[in-house]
């Protein structure tokens, strides 16, 4: 197991704390802010519930995270020394000299800054590479490397192993490409909302209802492209290069800073997203970047490419034997006037195989006479192949969630010679028989429920579940 | 029905006609390109297999779709006129003089612009308001209004109809909103790539691994909010206001455009996205952008609260009686352990309703024996009420689709007093019971199902369908 050392906590050394943690890294924490743990754990939570809803397998048990006084406490055994302090060269290069001192020689050591280059932070003798994540860090793939090839190359290895797209810049630049991009964005809107053309809201809609949607997937140069149509790429340039003298922009000037356009700008802020909180404003945004991100998973484009590359990385577990729950000939009263089983049977054999997993946990007659048990909520089958009088049925029962109320579980129907017939994903709630309401099962059967879903818990995702009737891909 | 014309066919006029014509307007096209047929079909056929998958309620019928070689005949009756051709303000001038004279005093007549202002068009004695489009315009929201307030406003609602996002300029200037960014961000990615601080790729994957994802649903007023935390807006602006006087960008000055830097580009462009065609491109384009877009759905942001809204102005078709496929009591055997209804039988009341609305488009007895069949493929139950002993059991079907060898349909059970006690998305394929494979059914069930699926075509899509199992919201 590898040790991340997070030197500087707030949003992005927290984001990269969370990126580490839960993809099976230690973490250690070196922040002299009395506020770094409430901060981290903050941070943490919301990429817990957000990170692992992007994969269809488990990502690795979490690491250990630690908070230590000492630098050189933080940065022992460190494969990977993430510094995220504000950008303050003089902080930097004071900091860099500390960690120096006591980083084991084979650490990557990274710095989050967005504004300084490598030939800056480094001289004073550190060994640093730029490596500039984006918000929020446990999500957002890209990290900007800059810096050392050979450190970089050593550097992209590491950041792919937890997930993450590095894009390493071919020659040091003042805030590398990115920010160069979103500095060029923020003036021209600064400019527009200085002059009365629209407000901060309005700007955003202008984002979020056009370009936006289509940057998230294709970028700038693929979208044009396209724009270009069938004569390509010059045809475009053609058309829109002669634009290049036309007064489209405002960026030949710079508007003032003043407290007015401050105070424009955060008030117009207010009145558009003042109604939330800001943490309800990041679980939004999470949900949103989950959403869409998954989205992109199915075309492989962008961010969706990276999900699936990892994804294919995650180990597969040892293997787990799958408590068989049915087995069984079919009878001739399965059977139907298409010649074959009839699919209520198949939901026969899978209610079989239910019961049969409900006795393993205890949920057996004595249980329910004494008014608990699970009822279905919800079934969706796959008939996958024919099952004829007298042929061998098998079912076996994998657990895909079983906590609180909750029993998810998935039912493979197998044939002669082991042939997969059909799946069954199938949710049940625990009943109170008296109440006729949902309740939590005994703390017995609720035990034996979660040693199932513990064995179960690192298989991957199987196929066919969480899909819906005529899904495709 | 409203009539639309577009005056200008290619990608932007296409898309217009697009929007239009799948919104239930007709729409009348005049192009004197001898092309413009062709090049309307493509874009249409996109816009077919894109548009309708945003929502999950039938889109009104298509319009009729003409095109006419007199300006007089295209324009006459319309409520909308919208103009595409070239950026050349002659051009443009002379364009809206045609229209001009026979423009119906009703129309709003709109030009698709994207540099010039309405004070340029009219200049001549037009009355043409900006509105300008992004590509591709049947899928994404936004349209920019700018020019006399009473015709925007008037605008605006036609434009909500046909589920697009008016956003109204508060003063003209050249390139609007929008595109200004664009600009800047176009004029700083030329710099980065004529010095060789990176590629068109390498630019595109900077894009969409990172700031691409956040702005498609919040833009970069709210985004920037986040990043400043609890302190706010004010304390973001305090962090990166100073940061406007740093070199943070080239933009203050423009890069020459030589034919040296066209070919660099262009070049890359190749390199990057010269394996895919444009129409395939388009396609990737669009199904991500579907994708994104119904992410966004679920939580109402950007585009997503668009479509909600325009899917909740969408007509509910008049009562449609659904057939009654199953009405029955349950009898004693079907009960349990628990009590009520097995889960089984739950399947096998639907299993008999499939059977009796296979009887009712003539897939019946003497059809079966003859050779073709229908097989169960797939099913999603959900229970949602207890059924008990002699209760009355009633099932209603609805065909979801019924061509090709598919038939997706969707049974509602109900109990007594007609409470909804389960649901069940059913998808079945035709078979050729000899040769054990799927096959087309006979040319009457074929017609009989067709006529069912067109009763049930305009019904939106039931609550539960389309669903996996345990699906939240």
């Amino acid at each position: 197991m590898k040790t991340a050392a997070i030197i500087g906590g707030g949003v992005i050394g927290g984001g990269w704390a969370a990126r580490f943690l839960l993809n099976g890294w230690n973490v250690r924490v070196f922040d002299p802010d009395p506020e770094a743990e409430r901060k981290i754990g903050e941070v943490l939570a919301n990429a817990r519930r957000s990170l692992p809803s992007l994969y269809d397998k488990a990502l690795p048990a979490e690491g250990e995270l630690t908070f230590h006084a000492e630098m050189a406490d933080a940065v022992a055994d460190a494969a990977w020394i993430q510094e995220s302090v504000p950008e303050r060269l003089d902080l930097k290069h004071k900091i860099h000299a500390q960690i120096q001192a006591h980083a084991p020689e084979s650490a990557v050591i990274g710095s989050s800054t967005s504004g300084f280059k490598p030939s800056e932070l480094n001289a004073e003798g550190a060994r640093v590479v730029v490596a500039h994540p984006f918000n929020p860090v446990y999500l957002l793939p890209l990290v900007e490397l800059v810096g050392d090839a050979e450190t970089c190359a050593q550097a992209a290895d590491l950041l792919r192993e937890v997930g993450m797209y590095p894009l390493t810049v071919r020659k040091e630049i003042d805030a590398h490409i990115a920010d160069r991009l979103l500095e060029a964005v923020w003036r021209e809107g600064l400019w527009l909302i200085k002059d009365g053309i629209c407000t901060t809201e309005e700007l955003d809609e202008s984002i979020r209802m056009g370009f936006g949607l289509r940057w998230a997937q294709m970028g700038l140069f693929e979208t044009y492209r396209i724009a270009g149509g069938e004569a390509g790429m010059k045809h475009f340039m053609a058309q829109f290069g002669p634009a290049l003298k036309w007064p489209w922009t405002k960026l030949m000037d710079v508007p003032e800073f003043t407290g007015e356009l401050v105070d424009l700008i955060a008030g117009q802020s207010d009145a558009q997203s003042g109604h939330m909180p800001i943490r309800a404003l990041e679980r939004l945004r999470d949900d949103n970047l989950v959403g869409m991100m998954r989205a992109l998973k199915k075309s492989g484009s962008g961010a969706g490419g990276v999900i699936n590359s990892h994804e294919a990385t995650l180990p597969v577990p040892d293997a787990v034997e799958l408590p068989v729950t049915v087995s069984r000939p079919v009878p001739q009263s399965w059977t139907d006037y298409n010649g074959h089983m009839n699919e209520a049977h198949y939901t026969e054999a899978s209610a079989q195989a239910t019961d049969r997993f409900m006795e393993m946990i205890g949920c057996d007659a004595a249980y329910i006479a004494a008014g608990g048990s699970y009822f279905t909520v919800e079934n969706h089958v796959r008939f996958l192949d024919e099952l004829h009088e007298g042929d061998a049925l098998t079912v076996t029962t994998q657990v895909l969630t079983g906590e609180g109320k909750k029993m998810h579980l998935f039912h493979r129907l197998s044939g002669p010679e082991g042939k997969l017939a059909a799946t069954v994903e199938t949710l049940l709630l625990h009943m109170d028989l008296n109440a006729r309401g949902t309740s939590l099962p005994s703390p017995e059967v609720a035990d034996k429920l979660a040693s199932f879903a513990a064995a179960h818990a690192g298989l991957p995702l199987p196929e066919g579940a969480g899909r819906h009737v005529g899904q495709r891909g």
